[in-house]
Order: structure tokens, then sequence, then C-alpha cells
């Protein structure tokens, strides 16, 4: 095992898939994942011009057939279309639900079977291992994941990610590459100080329980008013609501801080009507349940 | 207007959108054009990581409301996604329809409402003007285009392109970016002897219009077939056709050779049964009015 | 003017060195800056392909007449060799010396007049502001400076640096090229805080001001031993000084820290003989006259 | 062995060179090489950011002596600098001289040893062959050569390049690069055509026998005029001469075609006077020996 250290989740991403992605491949992803549009090309720079290729499934995970599919236009044999460089998934993802140990061996098995290798956007990944209650090696490399982007920023820290190479072949480089991305900090002490703190004690998994635990509340809470709709089961620190349009007025005139989310994220059938939207509420280790029930109080006189 | 020679439709691509889009950047096409799929990622190459966009619409023409609706998920002010960068255009497109100066305009002032500047893929644009019996002027520089990636191989060249640039400040470092792209010929004297040759007393049109008017022979026997179905409009020199399985191998069996083709360029209600293949023809210059009858004759046989 | 806050050094420079350089340019600096050979690549990386040209000049200074040489062969109008792109110089230079602002003038104008913007790497802007005693705004745009990498890292920091664009229009979309690069962090106000401290009240100059007399005290002290040799003035916090090998080694047993340097930074003449090393001494803000003190006893004990 | 066709000079040696060495590492070639100068930036644009380093030696040839001093500037354990990524020398040199087999040898070993494999630009590589009267195995694989930028353009095909690989293993991809690289012709038969034709019955070398011979024969006469200085002994079709600035002018003024070349290339003691001039005359298949008379009779006449 290797690890390295840099400032932010966008770079850490892009740092780990360039390590395991020859230039000008394609890098497969959910199609609402982080890497393929919130980071601003920097997967594509830090790859030297890679091709993300969105994979389509419900609540945010990656659907297995889908991905085969997809494999099946970029031919080993064909140069028409760039090679598979390299798979990417998020856990938690970007919908706050959860991959089961064997739903990531069966992800990373296709990819691995396509000559590519695994990487793992943990920016949540606290909230996973604790939502699971399991240890980091099942969902990691036992479960076929070659690299891991470890968050600790949304979970706590100042600024400090951690890339974890479980196959150490794949670091041979890896200090020149971050040096070259700007990532090797000339009191990097200061970074490590973070992550020792951070994994100290079960520092983290502390933070992410209590986050978790919020967006339960919340979820929970929610599901009960009659005209709020949750898309899918609240597994870490993430809910995702359809609201009516004047709930969400309200909400917003009151003071409450949340992100309209766009909807193509939903199976159609899940979509949300005219007069509603879609939106994404994060807990995080600060969200204190008076937080919660303040923002809950409001929905429900709205809510009639 | 500057004209620079090279050598292959797909650096003709990817050459004059870098020279039109920055690093980086969004490069908007329809979901099936040849830059997103079939370059093997030379447009992302040679415009520094450059994201293509996939825009949908109907017969391979991208359609203006699919993409101002893209487009607003591409904000100027939010450093999230990458900014849009350029637009381009297949003229005629991949399915074999051709834009008449109209659909052109009203994707180039969207295009240009962005900030972008647009491309058009002309690696069939003789067909496309010998279709259309109209001045290129008015395909091109007159509807918005900015630059045009001018084919002559597919059309009788033995290996020559040319890259147009309507707006000579877009062609200030040109040369420099053709050099560095491999694409300064020491005997470039020899491609422009290609192009002399290929424009001289129209005989780039008349090469064209013989290849669109084997299509319109083809499509027509074609649409006879009770069992056969043609998706669009055959306007230039390619069709593209639903066949019975049993049709294509038998056709194959007889050396016919064609391409089969992805499904997803259909609309969902278009889209083959089981049964069926979706096939393209291609007919050039040197497709002959008897090859049409052989394959037609044929094609009557299965076709019961 | 426009400031954006980075992490490192070496992103500050590359990244800003980017933002007015076009892909696939000539970026001129001194022969021995920081950015050609301690880098690892980043300028190269993040100017997507910029070549980095060494221009030669006595104790860290680029020397004009050089500068103008070189450029000669960078012909605007043959397609041989890249373009000039960018030019930056060091302040304080990697000698440790300091630019007058009519230095920087008469190189600034030498770039602007072939077309190149002038960025400065101000990893020890500090200790050139405090030692010129001027404001820093007299060796910046008043002196030709369009973008300046402002450290503060090496002078106190955590981890900060600033990019500041004296040509807003230089910073047009560099939000956009920050966040590809890795470098907007979600916690960006604990960057903003560390600028705000270190600014506060001449706090980075008090700071500098104390590495420089250090810096001073201890060139004084050398200038005095016999078998050492100074190859130029100390002006900032920089003292580079030639030991015989026997004093080196006994420095290094008695636990002495500093830099061996490469010789090819100095002249023919003044190149360290055989028996002689060439050597980097780095004073900071944390440098105690007792540490001088107790460096020079040990040196004159060598220096007989 | 695998063999790939391609258009030009500079892409066959940016393509080869690329396929070697992975972005942003250290391209150790020849200061005068045309790779380091006269590509524009291909090299550094299709390598990913890759750094050309120039290594001295006298006539044209690399001093494995400069090489190895170079290559410790380059410590695999410090990301500081870059690493080594790859070697290239060319076949004839720049200067028109001509490897031995044991040379390259020497060079070969050093490059292996610092863990990069090693390109040869063999533009003239016909010439080399000639000269030595050697088979092209002794100065390519069995000297410890790679990859062979192979040409043919400069002796006399229409446009057409080879890039031989002698570790298959290296061309693994290669495909799918000369596609990105925009170099994969539809009709790629031309340039196999240009190949067959070139290598059939030793034509290639019959043509470069005869450019040889033309430079031989142009050598020798220059050698007798008292006013003409050869720096170094004429081994292929190049021919390199210190005129006096009065004889150019009128060489020039009666027609006569050559270039005028940097000084740089020669060792300082053999540096044309004030008014002298270093100029380059290039001799080919097509060079007629009375085009050397006429040259001659002119250049004998301004000798006095």
């Amino acid at each position: 095992m290797a690890v390295f250290f840099v400032t932010t989740g966008t770079v850490s991403n892009a740092l780990a898939v360039s390590a395991i992605s020859p230039p000008s491949r394609a890098v497969f992803c959910h199609d609402n994942a982080h890497l393929i549009d919130s980071e601003c090309g920097a997967p594509e720079f830090f790859t030297n011009g890679g091709k993300l290729v969105g994979i389509a499934g419900p609540a945010g995970k990656m659907d297995p057939q889908a991905l085969a599919s997809r494999l099946q236009q970029f031919p080993p044999d064909v140069a028409r279309q760039v090679q598979p460089g390299a798979l990417s998934i998020s856990q938690a993802t970007e919908s706050g639900t959860v991959y089961r140990p064997s739903e990531i061996r069966s992800i990373a098995d296709l990819a691995h079977g396509a000559g590519m290798s695994v990487h793992m956007d943990g920016a949540r990944f606290a909230n996973a291992v604790a939502a699971l209650d399991t240890a980091p090696a099942e969902i990691t490399w036992k479960a076929g994941i070659d690299v891991l982007s470890l968050g600790a920023t949304k979970n706590g820290a100042l600024a400090c990610e951690a890339i974890v190479f479980f196959d150490m072949s794949k670091a041979a480089d890896f200090a020149f590459r971050r040096k070259k991305g700007g990532q090797t900090l000339s009191k990097g002490r200061f970074l490590g100080a973070q992550m020792t703190a951070y994994l100290a004690d079960d520092h983290w998994l502390d933070l992410a329980r209590h986050a978790n635990r919020a967006a339960e509340r919340l979820a929970a809470r929610l599901a009960e008013m009659p005209t709020v709709r949750l898309p899918w089961a609240t597994e870490a620190n993430v809910v995702f609501a359809t609201l009516p349009r004047g709930m969400d007025a309200a909400l917003r005139a009151a003071g409450a801080r949340y992100h309209l989310w766009d909807a193509k994220c939903l199976l159609p059938a899940d979509r949300p009507a005219d007069d509603e939207v879609l939106v994404r509420f994060i807990c995080s280790f600060g969200t204190a349940d008076a937080d919660i029930d303040t923002l809950t109080d409001l929905i429900r006189q709205y809510s009639a």
C-alpha cells in the first residue's frame, strides 16, 4: 500500500485516475458522477485527454449490465474509438446510496476483464463505512478496488485527501506525478497532521455516524410528509427529495440552504412534476438535531 | 479567407476545432458525429483535453432545442463544469441527410450566443452542395460557419483535406498549429495539386452528383421492398436501411460489402426488431448503376 | 486586479504562466530558474506542452542582451520553432539577488515587444520588497509585470500562495483554470485566513526583514573567512558560498544543514576548485542570531 | 518488428518518441537535433508535455560523456526534476556526419541503463546506410535502437515515412496512437505503394549513393578553395562550409540556393569570423554533377 496526500477532492480523483489510465483513453464512471460533470475538466486534463464515459444506473449506482453493454462499443482491435482506460465509482454515491461489497465486485470484475484498473471516489468514504458498519478493506481492495481517493475534507478536515494505492506498482512514479500536478506541499506535515487526527480513535467514523444519523432523521421526517417524495433509500449523509415549488420558496425565504438538483438523475417515472423541484440536503458532522427539527417543522407547515 | 491543407479527415476536424476552442472546453456535436466516437480521441488530444458533448436530434441533425437546453448546464459563472468551447456540425451528416441554410443558421446563432465559434465537418461537403444545388457560401459563412473542414479524399482525392477559415483572425497562428500537429508536408505542392484538380471545372461537384444519384437510385429501389425500411430521406450519397437478418446474411454471402450500424442513431420507434439489422450503404464517385442493380436484384430475391 | 489563492509555489507559477501563454509556446526564464529545473514538468504540463527556454545572466538575473539575442531564434513568420509565449523572472532570484525596477522594466519591455506577457515568481517576494525598501507596485505592475505569484509559505504561512493579475483581462477564465488544476478548495476561507494574517500590519515584511538581516549577518561573517568566497552580493535571505570540502564535511558532521549547489550557476571564473564545493544557506523568519553565530564559529574553526 | 506509415518526418519523430516515453518526461537529443528546434513543439505536444534536453557533442554527434554527466541531473529518487523518458539520435546527423555502430551502442547503453528506450531519427537513414555500406540492422536494432523513423520523403518519395518498432511490445497500442495523431489514412495503400517502390531493388540506396557522391564532389572542390573552410568531414549528403560574406552575396546574386546556418553548432574555435558565414548545402537524388560544377566554378571565382 502506498499513500499520498493532496489538498482537494478534485485533484485526488483526477491524479488517481491519471495514475491508472494511460493518456487518451476512456474513463468510465456513473452518469451523474462528480468526475464527469463537476470537476471542470480536471479529469480530462490530468489524464492527458481522457474521455469521460457516463454509465447509467438507478440511485447513483452504475448498472453492471449497462457497463457491459457500453464496453462492447470499445473494441480492442479497431482503432476508431479510444481504448478503455480506467473505471471509477463513488462510495457513497452522488445520490447518497452505498455500494455493497458484492456490487463493487461485479463492477470491478467487468473493468478488470476489459483491462482497466478501478478507482473509488471516496469523498464520502467514511459515511459509507459507517453506513455498512464494515471494515474498509471489505469495500476496497478485497472487492477489487485498485486505488482509493479517501476524503477527509467533507468530513471535518481543513483540506486533506489521501490517495491510497492498494496495488503498489501503480504508484511507481506517483511522487513525480503529484509534484507535476502542483500538489507536493513544502510543509506536507500539515497534511499528515490532519489525517493523523482524523483517523485516530475512529474519530472519522464518529463524525460520519453523526452525519448519517442526521440524514436518517431528516429522511424519516420527510417520509411522513404527504407532498414530499424520496426517490430512494437514504443510506449515508445525503437526502434527496421532491418538494412542491411553493414549499421550496417558503423554505428559502425562511433561511434554509440546500441545493436544487438536476432531475436527470431520477428515473423518468420519479421525475418531479412541473410544480415540483428535486432538492438535495447534505448533513455533516456539524448538523444538530435541532437544525433538522427546525427544517422539518417548516416543511410540515407547508405540506398540507 | 485562409486555407490550409492536411492529409486526413480526422486531423482536419481535430485541428480546425482546436483552432477555435481554447484548451479544456466543451465541444458540442451531434450524438452520432464522427468527431465524438470515430476519431480515437484525436479531438480531445488536439484540443488539449476538450470534452466532447453529444447533442441529440433526428436523422443525424442537431436539434436546436436540445442544444439550447444542454447549454444551460454550462453556466459561464460557476467553475464546476467546463466552459463552452466550440460547436461542430457535419454536412452532409453522418446519417446522409443535409442541413438547409436556415437550419445551420439557427444552430450557429445559438453557438455564437454562447461565445462559441462554429466548425463544419465537410467530409461529404461536395455531396451536400450537389444535393442542395446551392453556392458553398450559402451553407458556410453566410449561414454562420467560421471554419470548414473541406474533404476531398472520400470524393476522389488521394489524401487531401482543406481547412478553410472564413474568419481570418482564427487562423492567426494556424501555420504553427499545423506544423506542431505534424501536418506540414515538405512537398506540400502534392496536396495543392490534388485540390487544384479536384475543384477545377466543377469536377468535385460532378463526382458528388454521381454518388448522390447512385444513392438515390439505391434508395428508390429499397423503398419498393416490403421487408426493408428506410428511416429517413436519402439526401446525399449515404443510404440507411433496416433489413431482415436473413437478407443481410444472404447479401454478405453473395459478396456484398456495407456496414452494420448502431441503431442508437434511430428514434426508438424506428429501431430494428430482433430479427432485423440496421445497415449503411455508401455510394461513391465510382459506384456504377450496374452495381446498384446487382445489389437490389439480390435484395429483391430475399424480400418476399 | 484579480487575486486567486492556491496551495503550492509550483502550481502558483505553473497556473499563472499557463494563463498568459497559449499552449505549445516558448516560456523564457533564467537558466537557473525554479521553473525550468525544479518543478518536475509542472510548467510544461499546465501550459499544455510549453517549451521552457533558459536565458543566461550573472547572479541569477536574466541578461537583457542574452534575451534579445535568443528571441531572434523564434521568428514570428516561420513555422519551424514554437512562438514566444511568456516570460518569467524570479524576485528575489534563485541566487538571492534582487532585480531593481529598471532592470525589470528593460526585460519586460523586450518581452512585451515580442508579444509576451510577463510573470514574476515571487516565492521570495517579501524578501525583495524588504531588501529594496520600496512599494510592491514599483517592482511589479509599474515595472511591466502582468501577473505575480506572491508566495507566503516560505515566509511563514502553512500553505498559501496568491496569484495576482494586474491585467484583469488575463484572469477572465482563471476561476475555471484553477478548478481544472485541482486548486479550488472547498474551504477556501482557510487560505484567505492565512493571507489576511500574513499581510496585516506589515507582518510579512517584518518576517522578511528578519530573514534578510540574518542572511546579512551570515554573509558578513563569511566574508571575513580567508578560505570562503561569496560569488555575489547577498541581497535577500539566501547566501551562496564556496567552501573547502574539508570544512563542508566538518560542518555537516557537527549537525549543520544546508544545500550543496550546482556550480553551473556561477561564471566559469568563480567556479569552485576541485577541493571546494558551492553551498546555499537559507535564512528564514525563524533564524536566530545564535544560530548564525554557532554556524560561523564552526566555520571559523575550519578556516585556517 | 512492427511498421506504421505516416506522412511527415515531424510526426514520424514525434509519434515514435511518444510511444516510448511516458508523458512529462525528459527526451534527450543532440543540441542541434531537428527534434529540439525545428519541429515547432510537435515532440512536446505528442509526448504530452515532454521536456526536450539537448546534449552537446562535436559534428552533430551526441557526446557520451556529456550525456552521462547530464543524466546525473535527473535522479530517479527525487521528485524535483522530470524523469528520463527517451533518447533520440539522428542518423545521418543534422551535421551530415554518420554514427558508427559502436558509437550508437555506447549511447544506447547509457540510455538503456537510465531506463530509456532509444529512437533514431532516420530522415537521412538511406544516406547513412549508403555511406557506411553496411546492413541497416548493424546501425539499428543490433546497436541498441528500439524504434526507427525511416524517412523516404527527402530521398524521393511524395510523402511517406515509416515508423519501425524493433521491440514489438512498444507498438502494442500504436495503431490507436497513430489514429489519434491524425495519421491513419483512409487510402493508406498510397503510402504503402510509395514505400514498396522505394525499397525495391535497392532503389533507396541507389538514390542515396547518388546524393552522397554529389556531396563528396562538392566537399572535395570546396576543400581546394583557400577562403572556404569545412568544419568536419562530409560523410553523407550534407555539406557545411564557412564562406566569406562577399562570396555568399555573390553566389546568391548568381542564383545559388542554400541555407545560412546558426554557428552555435560549431566548436568555438571553428566559428566564422565577422566577415564570414556558415552555410549548409544539401545534395539530393536529383543533384547533377553539372550543378555542382556550376556552383564550384562560381565559388572559385570569388575565392581569390
